[in-house]
């Protein structure tokens, strides 16, 4: 029988990000049209006029999704849009997708028609294939693993280490929304546990649920680049909060960054619905997560680019390294900020 | 809260093929990129001067592997083996992985270095890269999403639906091994389960344990094929058994085969512990899976370009599609083989 390893280190003392350096620092790229391997939204592989961007994600029942209040069609679509918001954060234009599941069985052929209706919902608004996968049982729950594939030309694609010392720091759409989504699921599912009888209130709060359930990725932001030839210096997709995200992409780049409060976009429902659950909106903002916004630094001389574009927002500079990642509150404090996963929100 | 849909159709109704197609019937490829979708060993994409292809699967521990006597390094190794397996079906080289993984918290860093030490032998044997991957928490086991990226130019790429009448039915190696390796070690857990102090008593059976621990993928027969210049009419890899894999070829190439029993390779090893199972050898190459064999067609001009080639058997003929898939036994008897996967086995 297999043999036991006598040292043992638990996963959770690397975190998940300290887990995949670890896993992965041996790996060495040998293929020429291995353009980029792991550590940037996607992996880049050269094709000759075209280079191929690849994404995965896995999605697990009771981890990522509570099947209590996500629609299998909007659990679907979102775990399409995951991905191929990885391929729009590289600047590349999302053209197949494979989903795999592992489902137990307690789901039906009808359960699973709705999952795909969603899949499918996803792959025609963002104009993209679903050209593979597999299906097998899981002993419990419910397994989603999505990889998107896209493209773009070698000078159009944006990566995570780039940003340079006096770019400037945008983010798209508002940030926070997705989060608070969230915590308004889980209270009505403790009170409908503890009270089977009541019914959902969710009544007025769609914005905020709605980009917990289904949000969209930022199609309409790529092609904005493309027709005001705007290409990033450094991107990466909002997917585990602000904070976060901006620690992945000063990290690589070996660059800090100064954050402005006031410039960091918060819808009013999020406002609201922050107070509401006795938490500092911008906290929302920065540690929540799936908001699957795009962070993005521009340099200097492009300002006049994204001036006037729509939904686009500056909330900072980059800096040098020594100087850190900071936030200037709008009370005139300055903080260093702190890389928090959601997971991790609240601790 | 999520509303239950009133139908419920069991998924094993279906079965996983029946599911698949079920599931994706609607899907409509849109990209002129996106060649192939769902239906082959992999996808395929148009990159300009090469076609990209892409394969995924997903490993699901107590369905597809039981760490009681599958060490994490063999498993590793087999995860990647098995889709660059499909990538070489396609006649393709395959160039990048991306390993996903959802774990429990009973694995230890340390475990999941021996898992990523046999993902590296495996790259490094098959000079493919790992570009990328997501690793997340589980709430129960282990859940393994891996998938293969290659390239070849179009001309080369060899789909399952393209077999002629009369064309010449290939397979290489030797099939049932893997499924009698999987019934030794499943008899050894038995005996170590019910008394614990016995030891495991696999002496001499290292043929068959290893091909079902460490399967290895045909690329020398992708290789010959090149340097002899030739190009099957179809091809699939032999994941499921010869039966079914035969099955997926007849019916996407609308023909049928005929089989000679004798003409199909079985190892003395697996002819021996065969009949110590009380099964006919035939049968477990037929049904038994896991083998990674690559089962192919050849155009009749092309035998000479095969007759000497090593590890390589000719089995059959494609004969008109109303004629069936039929074996020709040793006993002279003709039975039409029936398409079951590893999983019915015996039933």
């Amino acid at each position: 029988m297999a043999t036991e390893n006598t040292k043992r280190t638990d996963v959770n003392q690397l975190g998940e990000f300290g887990l995949i350096n670890h896993l992965t620092k041996n790996v060495k790229l040998q293929n020429p049209s291995s353009k980029k391997g792991i550590g940037d939204d996607a992996a880049v592989i050269e094709n000759g006029q075209l280079q191929t961007v690849v994404s995965t994600d896995m999605l697990v029942e009771g981890i990522h999704f509570d099947l209590m209040y996500s629609p299998l069609k909007h659990l679907g679509y979102k775990s399409v849009v995951v991905n191929v918001s990885d391929i729009y954060a590289m600047n590349a234009i999302p053209k197949q997708v494979t989903v795999s599941l592992a489902l137990s069985n307690r789901f039906s052929v009808e359960a699973l028609e709705e999952f795909y209706a969603g899949v499918q919902a996803a792959c025609d608004k963002y104009k993209v294939d679903l050209v593979g996968g597999d299906t097998t049982s899981s002993p419990k729950g419910l397994y989603i693993s999505i990889t998107a594939i896209g493209q773009a030309p070698a000078d159009k694609i944006v990566y995570r280490n780039t940003a340079k010392v006096g770019d400037i720091i945008c983010v798209t759409g508002d940030l926070g929304a997705a989060y608070l989504g969230l915590q308004l699921l889980e209270r009505e599912k403790q009170l409908y546990l503890s009270n089977p009888g009541v019914k959902a209130d969710l009544e007025g709060q769609n914005y905020l649920v709605g980009r917990q359930l289904k949000p969209e990725a930022r199609k309409d932001i790529i092609e904005l680049f493309t027709k005001n030839n705007l290409v990033p210096t450094s991107m990466i997709d909002i997917s585990d909060g602000l904070a976060s995200e901006l620690f992945h992409l000063c990290t690589q780049s070996k660059v800090g960054a100064f954050i402005e409060e006031k410039g960091v976009p918060i819808h009013d429902d999020t406002q609201l619905m922050a107070i509401k659950f006795k938490l500092d909106p911008i906290t929302c903002a920065l540690s929540g997560g799936e908001d699957y916004e795009l962070l993005f630094t521009i340099a200097p001389d492009d300002i006049d680019k994204v001036k006037f574009l729509p939904d686009l927002y500056i909330i900072g500079d980059i800096v040098a390294e020594k100087d850190g990642v900071k936030l200037h509150t709008t009370g005139g404090n300055i903080h260093p900020i702190k890389a928090q996963g959601w997971q991790h929100f609240g601790s």
